[in-house]
């Protein structure tokens, strides 16, 4: 069986986990909403929505009409200041170069809207014709499914043959819900073992670790 | 045996951890040192020297004399700029005042030097007479016992009947080479396994946490 990679975006391709963590956590702020700095991190990588709702749930806020959208907007203006210091993580831009040279398809899966996902896409230099689904593509984010199976249709191959690459729970827990195999990295700032719990099938260091034991994951056997 | 807390303070008392990363992390990108943050999520709280230096070999970079101090200062004015969104954890300001109620002498220790330290020891209100010792204080920092044995000694208690509280691996292994006992919390962003292997006692997920389970280190007992 010949298999295809899926990736997350933040903490598993690029270094811009901490930076969505404070940039939420100064939205919240500014709303007068208390969140210790973990608890976001915890929760970064699940859809936007659910996210915010599951928040306001723990820290006892009312939801107010068009508070979801103001810490959204908050979000992605406190990001893009932070965005500079945003670069793809070691190892990244080969291990892409490597699946293309191999024959490998592989495709990008967000929970990130486009405006903030659009840079960092620039900075990884992902080719023409590479599938990359965002937040505003499909009906629910992590740990729904969706994402990942978008991305598996677009790359036009049975769910069951892709592995799905994440840096977080959400990601595993959506690669379980698709049918696919879940692979962690450990670049977003998660526990090794909060990704084996989730059901990693391996967890790798960051990109780099990842290419150096592709053979792993039965990618590009026989080229 | 009644028991005394020595506390660690960035991400165990107040929620600084992540600012305190991407202030190293800006630091390193200054000097052109490229390091991802995840790693240096997972070396803070141990001494500032020691970080840097094993920065420094990770990433084959020269030792240049006066680069550790400009890091440092890097990092110190980076952070003073985000210090503004650090506030305590919580449950911390009660955890501190029941501990002073119940009559149970405690103590701060913290990697951190007084200046980044100061303003955070004043929004946590720390009464007149509490030990608090700084990196500045002592030859070695984390995972060497030093702080904590200082604080210990300030107390005038024997180092066999203190609890240190800490968000770190390097607050646990410290404890273990003074011969106190290690309690994680989980605030810092560390996951709770990575603290369980340190040899945590036991791992609450804040202050907060820890007060309500207060009678599990047999503090105050009898009051």
């Amino acid at each position: 069986m010949e298999r295809t990679l899926v990736f997350d975006l933040d903490g598993t391709l690029v270094d811009s986990v901490y930076q969505h963590v404070l940039a939420w956590h100064g939205a919240l702020q500014r709303a007068g909403i208390g969140v210790s700095v973990w608890r976001i991190h915890r929760r970064i990588g699940m859809s936007g929505g659910l996210f915010v709702e599951r928040l306001l749930r723990e820290t006892d806020t009312e939801p107010r009409p068009g508070l979801a959208d103001s810490l959204r907007d908050a979000h992605a203006e406190i990001y893009n200041e932070l965005d500079a210091s945003v670069t793809p993580l070691p190892g990244a831009r080969a291990l892409l170069q490597e699946l293309t040279d191999r024959g490998v398809p592989w495709a990008i899966a967000t929970s990130g809207a486009l405006r903030t996902a659009g840079p960092v896409l620039e900075r990884l230099g992902v080719p023409e014709g590479v599938p990359v689904v965002t937040r505003d593509q499909v009906p629910y984010a992590k740990p729904n499914p969706d994402l990942f199976l978008r991305a598996m249709e677009k790359l036009r191959i049975d769910p069951r043959h892709g592995v799905v690459v994440g840096d977080s729970v959400w990601d595993l827990l959506a690669a379980r819900q698709a049918g696919m195999l879940g692979v962690g990295v450990l670049s977003g700032g998660y526990g090794e073992d909060e990704l084996n719990r989730a059901g990693a099938y391996r967890v790798y260091e960051d990109p780099e670790d990842l290419r150096l034991h592709l053979d792993e994951l039965c990618v590009g056997r026989g080229t």
